[in-house]
C-alpha cells in the first residue's frame, strides 16, 4: 500500500513568522512557527539559540471528542511524548550557533486526525521553521538560515505480514507494529520509535520497515523542497 | 464604517456532527458541534437536554504568542467568561425539552484572531449546532430541530464619537467602548455586555450602539439562514 | 418593588487600608482594600498605577454549602467573571496617573448571600477604595484622591412583566431577565451585562430596566457619599 | 498576663445550621456548621457519622495581604495542618454512632487575625457544632445530641521566662515556645502541640504551661456553656 | 566497552506482591509490583486484565537535586514518556486474557541514578511482575503465569565511532546517539527508541548498535531467569 | 513493651552530601541531605542559612498501594504536616548563623512503613544533616559544624492502659493515644504532638508517656552519636 497524498500550504495564517497547513490523507495539522528574542535560562550564557515545539489536538479532531487538556489542567503523557519528539527532530537539523540569543517555538495543532499526526507535524513543522528562519534573515536578526538540511518523518507498520507506510487510523489499529521514523535529506536517522505491544517484530521485519520508510521520507523531502523553492 | 464580510463554510471537518469555519474579516474560528448521549448530573432526573460550549485560541492566533492554557494548567478568566457567553447564547434559542437525555457541546477554536472572536464564535456555533441537530434527526435521536430561531452576535463600539460595528483588533484598541450584543431572529436580546473601562458612555450613545448592532445582526441572521438552506 | 435597604459600615476590620462591610437586604459582603507599593509587570515602564479586585464567597454564604475553590484547586468561571467586572468598574472611575507605581487590590468576600452579591461588592468596594486612597494621601504616598467620581451597581430584572431592581435570591430565580448595570455619579454607564437565557427581552423592556436601574444607582451613590463625608 | 476577653455570637449568619462569630481580643473567626445527609466513602458501610472542618483566612485578615489559596491552586501546609487539628478536636467529643449516615463540616473563616486563630476556631466551632446538632434534633434527624462534652483550646507560650496564655500576634512573635492545648470539660487532653523551633523548653516549663492552659480552658468552657444555655 | 554488572535482589520489601531491587553499576531501582482486584474502565466489559507502570526518582538520586514532582504538581514529560515505555514493554510479554478482571501496577523508583534508569527499570520490573504473578497463583487468583516470556532492555550508543552498551551517565553525555532497545527471550523486538539530536546516525551504525544490544539482552535474560529459578 | 531495634547506615547513596538509611523494626527510611548555595527569599538580606525537609513514601511502602502525590497533583495534608515537623525539629538544633547564605534540604523517603515513619525520619535526618555539615567543612564552605546538639524523636502511646514507645503499625492502630515527642541531647523538648481522637488522656497518663519517651530518646541519641564517631 502506498503513501497518502501530502499537501503543504505555506503562509496559512497571517500572524506567525512561519505558518503551514499540512494535509496527508485526511490528517490536517496547522504548524505555526513563532520567533522569540530570548532563550531559555539554561542557554543564557551560551552562544546557542533554541528550537522547541508544542503539540495539541482540537477536541473534535478525532471521531469521539477528547476533553481539552486546559480543562483537565495538565498535558497528557501522550502529548508530552509527541511534542518532545517533534522538538528533537527539528533541533537535529538546526545549527543553533547560527541563531544566538533567539528561539523558535513551533506549535503543531491537529485540526483533523486520521493517523500519522505526529509524523505530519514533523514534516509541516520543518517547512514552517524554514520559513521563520527566512523571515529572521529578512528582518536582519540572523545572517544565514540555520537549517542544515530538511527533515521528515513517516509511520510504518506491519499489516498482514507486509510493511505499510503512512498508516491511516484504521490501518494503524490493525497494524501489528507501530513505527515512527525520522530521517534527514542526507539519509541519516534522527529518531526511530517502534513499539509492538501486541505483536513483536523480528530483525528481518525491522529491516523491511526501515527500507520502506527510507524511500517514503526521500520522496517527502523532495516535496518539501519543491514547496519551499 | 461597515461590517466586515462574513463567510461560513459548513461541513468543514469530517468527524463532528456539525462543523463550521466562520470568517469575518481576518478572524477565523472553527466551530465543531459534538452530540453526546448523556446529560450533566444536575439534569439527570429532568426531561431536558443540555447545550454547552468551549472556547480556545491557537497560541499564535494573535500577533504575539500566548501560552497554552493546558501548559498553564488552567483556563483563564477571559476564556471562562467567553465560553459561558457562547453557551448561554445558544441555549437561549434551543427548546431543550426536545432533546431529552442528550447534550451538544460546541467547541469554538480561534485559528486566527483580528477582533470579534467571541461574536464570530456565536454566529458560527449557531450554524454548527443547527447542523448537529439535523444530524440527530437523521439518526432518529430526536424528532424535531430544537432550535427555535437563529441567534447571532456583533461587537459595537464608539470610535471618534460614532458607533462602529464589528471592530477589528486595531479599531477595538481605539474604541472608547466595547459592546457585545447577542440577538435573535425575532429581534429580541439575549445578551448585552458593554464595558467602558476607559471612557464612559451616555444613554444616547448606548441607544446609537444598539441601533447599529440590531441592523447588523439582522443581516447576519439572514446570511446564516441562506447558508443553511 | 423597591430596592432593599443598604448599609455601609466603614473601618470594619483593623488591618486593611480601606475596609467596608456592606449589607443590602440579607446580602453581606466584606470589602477590604490593600495598598501595594508596586505595579504589575505590564505597567512597569508606565506612569500609571493599577486597581484590581478579587471576589469569593464563604462556603456557607449560600443555602447549601459550596466547595472551597482552594480545595478545588481553581477559581470557577463565575468567580473569574465577577472579579473582572468589579475591577473594571473601579478602574473606570480612577485616574491611574495619579497613583504611579502603586496598586490597590480590593477583596470582596461574601459572608452571606441573598442575591446581588456582585453589585453589592461594587458599591462597597468603591467606598473601601476611596478610604484607601485617603489613607495613601495621609501617608504621603499620593497627593490627590485618584477617584474621579463614585461608582455603583444594581441588578434589575423583569418579574411578571415589570422591571424590578435589586433582586433577592428568590426573585432572581423567578426573573425572566438578569441584568447588572454599573453607572457613575455623572450618570454615565460603565458596564451593562444582561443575560436572558430563559426569556428574551425586547428593546422596550431594555429601556424600562435601564430607567429603573438609573434611578436606584443615583440613590445609592448619594448614600455612598453621605457615608464617606 | 491574663487571657484576652472572648465573645461568642450565636446565629451569626442565616443559612448555616450552626453559625458562630467568635472574638478573642482582635482575632475574629466565623464558624459555620453545615449538616450533610451523607458520609465519606470509608464510612459507607459503618454505623457512624462524620465530623470534619475547614479553615481559611480572608486575604487581608493579617497585616499584609496573603495570596488567596484558590488563586495559588492549592491549600498551604499550614492550612492543612490547622484544619486537621480542628477536625480531630471536634471528633474527640462527639459520639459518632449517634449520627449514623450524617456528616457535619465546620468552616472556620478568619476575618481578622491577631494571634490564636486556630484555638479560637476550635472554641467557636464547638459551639457551632453543638447548635447544628440541636438543629438536627429539631428536624428529627437524630434523637440525642452526639456531643459528649465541650471542648476548648488555648495557646500558651513562655515569654520572658514566664508562661503566658492566649498570645496575641505580637506576644507570639516574642515567645520562645508556641504551644496549643486542646482539652475537654472533664479535664482530659485531646491535643497537645508544642513547638520550640527557637528556644527549647524543659520539663518544668512544660508543666507550667500546661497548668496555665488548663485553668484558662476551664474558664472558656464555662463561658461556652453559659452562651449555649 | 562491556556491560556493567547487574544484580537483582528479590523480595526486597515486605508489602508488595513482587519486590525487586535492581542494580546495574551505580544505578539502583526498586521495582514493586502491586496486584489489584480490578481493571481500568476501558476493560470493564472485556475478558482481559491490565498491566501498567509508574516511574519516579528520589530527588537526590542524581548529582544535583531535582524538585519533587508532587511539589511541582505534575508529572514531567520525561517521566510520562518513561513510564509509558515500561508499561508497554511489560504488556508485550503478558497474555492478559490469563488475568481477567485483575491488574498489576509496577512502581519503579530510582534510588540512585548513573545512566540507564529506564532500561534497568524494565529488567527489574519484569522479575517483580513475574513474582507477583506467582503470588497470584499461590492465592488462587489465577491458574497459570500470564508471562509468556521474559523481557529485558539495554541502552546503546555510539561513543568515538563505536557502539557501546549500557552507558553510564558520563558515557551517555558523550555519546552521539542514545538508543534504548527492548527485546524478548525469543529475540524479538518490543521497542526501539533511538534519538540523535546531536549527531545523526547511519543505517550501518544502526545495525551495529542493534547487534551489540541483542547480545547484551540475551545475557540479561539468562541472568533474570537464573535469579527466578 | 520495649523499643524496636534501630539501625543507621551512613553514606548510603553516592550523590547526596549526607545520606542515611535508617531502620527501626520494619520501617525503613532513606534520608538524603542536599547542600545548596543559596537561601530562600525571606532570608536574602540576613546572615542566616536555612534548613528544611521533605517527606514522601513509595507508593507501596504500605500494605496497600497509595496513589503517587505527583499523579494526584498535590501534596496531602498529612505529608505537609510531617515535613514541617521534621524541618522544625532539625532547625531547633542548628545555629543557622554559622551557615550564612547556605541551605540544606533533607529528603526523607519512606521505603517501607511499619509505624513511626515520621520519628524515624527525624532520627535519620539528624545524622544525614550532621554528615552534610561535615562535608561543608571539608569543602571550606563553613568553618564549624552548625549542629549544636543531636535531636531524636519517638512515638509513644497508651496500649491497654500502659505507655508503650515506638509503636509499630499494628500497635499504633490499637493505641488510645498517639504521641510524637522530639527531644534533644540536653533533655529539652523541641516538639510534642499528641492526639487522642479516640480516647482522651489524663495529666497522669501524659506524664507517664513523657517519662517513657524521654528514656528512649536518650538511648537513641547515644546510638546516633556512636554511629557518627
Amino acid at each position: 500500500m502506498s503513501r497518502r497524498e501530502m499537501k503543504i500550504h505555506r503562509n496559512y495564517l497571517m500572524h506567525p513568522e512561519g505558518s503551514v497547513m499540512i494535509e496527508t490523507g485526511n490528517t490536517k495539522v496547522i504548524c505555526n512557527a513563532t520567533v522569540q528574542d530570548s532563550v531559555p535560562n539554561f542557554l543564557r550564557d551560551s552562544d546557542e539559540g533554541w528550537v522547541t515545539a508544542e503539540y495539541a489536538m482540537l477536541p473534535r479532531a478525532t471521531n469521539t471528542r477528547n476533553r481539552r487538556e486546559s480543562a483537565a489542567g495538565k498535558v497528557s503523557g501522550r502529548t508530552a511524548e509527541i511534542q518532545r519528539l517533534i522538538a528533537r527532530s527539528l533541533r537535529a537539523v538546526v545549527d543553533r550557533r547560527k541563531m544566538p540569543g533567539m528561539s523558535v517555538v513551533v506549535d503543531c495543532d491537529v485540526i483533523q486526525a486520521d493517523g500519522g499526526t505526529r509524523t505530519a507535524s514533523i514534516c509541516g513543522a520543518c517547512v514552517a521553521l524554514h520559513d521563520a528562519f527566512n523571515k529572521m534573515i529578512e528582518k536582519g536578526m540572523i545572517e544565514e538560515n540555520p537549517m542544515k538540511e530538511f527533515v521528515a518523518a513517516i509511520s510504518v507498520g506491519i499489516v498482514n505480514g507486509k510493511p505499510v507506510v503512512d498508516l491511516c487510523y484504521e490501518e494503524d489499529s490493525q497494524a501489528d507494529v507501530d513505527f515512527n521514523i525520522v530521517m534527514t535529506e542526507s539519509g541519516k536517522f534522527v529518531e526511530l520509535q517502534g513499539t509492538a505491544e501486541k505483536n513483536l517484530f523480528s530483525r528481518d521485519e525491522l529491516n523491511q520497515m526501515i527500507d520502506a520508510a527510507s524511500g517514503s521520507i526521500a520522496e517527502i523531502i523532495e516535496y518539501q523542497k519543491s514547496v519551499v523553492l
